[in-house]
């Protein structure tokens, strides 16, 4: 039986360590192709790029699967695997272990879920990767069992179409952690601060800075399942209509 | 009694004719300011702009509202009207008139109605407005009444919290719209092609096309709706939870 073919991407880049991770623990599981942005593209929602030319460049391999960096957002890398990179269709698409949580509102800021549901759209059983953790050097192997269920789990079962799976790791400094839990989006939102300064000129600009809050203490959201030391696992789909409201 | 604040933005940039036709049908029902980005930014979907600074400028006065440019997203646009451009929170968030469709899937992609999810998300009523129709000369007259109508019901009515509109109206050469359907998001998808270039260092490079595939031709969504003559209105919200499969 042919093996099946694994795309990895993300949005931190493709030399973060969460990917680099990612790589060699579904490596196992198949044959891996990472094509990921060349540099850091956090925070750019489904962004694709229309106005500039995209490329690509093979990385100097490294013995175990091919790595590829793109000069575009995470949604034009799938789309450029998908069309230009890729020998076939892949069986899975994994995202991430992207440095920072993508649970509750930060969906639709994130670059590691807008690839997910780029993937999910082209019909690729697809699966976002993140740890509520901001420090690239955390260790990240408490979360491989995890991946290695999920990953094992739709590579069997397929997922329904246009599904997703948007999976958050609790912080590492958190200790074991509890199992997992299926819930739904905290609706939560960023407060923005936007700090003010000056330029040599004089001339004013802004930083723009944020500070997470949650009213949606539920028992079900991805939220209460991250701080009570569950892995939390959303199943998201690129639907907005508010079928209650129609 | 105070007249309705009203935050006009878009993705095509504040100079579009789009935009200013939407400022100039709005000042109706109250006091006007328009906050948009400098430049066209089409597909930058949910981006925000975190690695760089954020400015903005105002645009020498045209005598009925105040106009300013900034030099970030249509997500960055709103934070900064929010927190450092409006005297006060806004009564609505109207976003367009979008030079090309935001029906079914391509409203993942879109400035515009993200700029539309940003306000929801702040607790304003929101809108986005869009013409099938990328012809930026295009006599968008004809979609005045329905945006009255619909401003005026949400000045007066609100929205459900965090329950927005994505507004789309027919090519103007489909002559009179036969009226407004409430419909849901319709389950298409884009196929991209890439055309390969060579540039003058003989290194390839990729222009990314699309064609839209639409399957879903149930007579409850939105292109059903608009190629049938009808403007479609879908009440949308961003919460990506897919109940169903939980």
């Amino acid at each position: 039986m042919e093996r099946p073919l694994i795309l990895v991407t993300n949005d931190d880049g493709f030399d973060a360590p969460g990917i680099r991770f990612l790589a060699d623990t579904v490596a196992k599981h198949g044959d891996v192709i990472v094509v990921a942005p060349g540099e850091a593209m956090s925070g750019m929602g489904h962004a694709i790029t229309i106005k500039t030319p995209l490329r690509f460049h093979q990385i100097h391999p490294n013995g175990n699967y091919e790595i590829y960096r793109t000069n575009g957002t995470p949604v034009d890398s799938v789309k450029l695997a998908m069309h230009k990179i890729l020998p076939r269709k892949p069986d899975i698409l994994v995202s991430g272990v992207n440095h920072g949580s993508n649970a509750s509102v930060n969906i639709i800021y994130s670059g590691t879920m807008a690839a997910v549901f780029e993937g999910a759209m082209a019909g690729i059983p697809s699966v976002g990767f993140s740890i509520t953790d901001y420090d690239h050097a955390a260790d990240l192997k408490i979360t491989k069992p995890f991946i290695h269920e999920i990953v094992n789990f739709v590579l069997n079962q397929g997922l329904p179409n246009g599904i997703s799976l948007n999976v958050n790791f609790p912080a590492t400094d958190k200790g074991d952690y509890k199992g997992m839990k299926i819930c739904r989006q905290a609706l939560a939102y960023w407060k923005e601060e936007f700090e003010e300064r000056y330029d040599p000129h004089n001339q004013p600009y802004f930083w723009m800075r944020g500070s997470f809050v949650n009213h949606d203490e539920e028992l079900d959201t991805d939220e209460w399942a991250l701080k009570n030391g569950y892995v939390s696992v959303v199943p998201v789909q690129f639907d907005f209509t508010a079928f209650r409201f129609m």
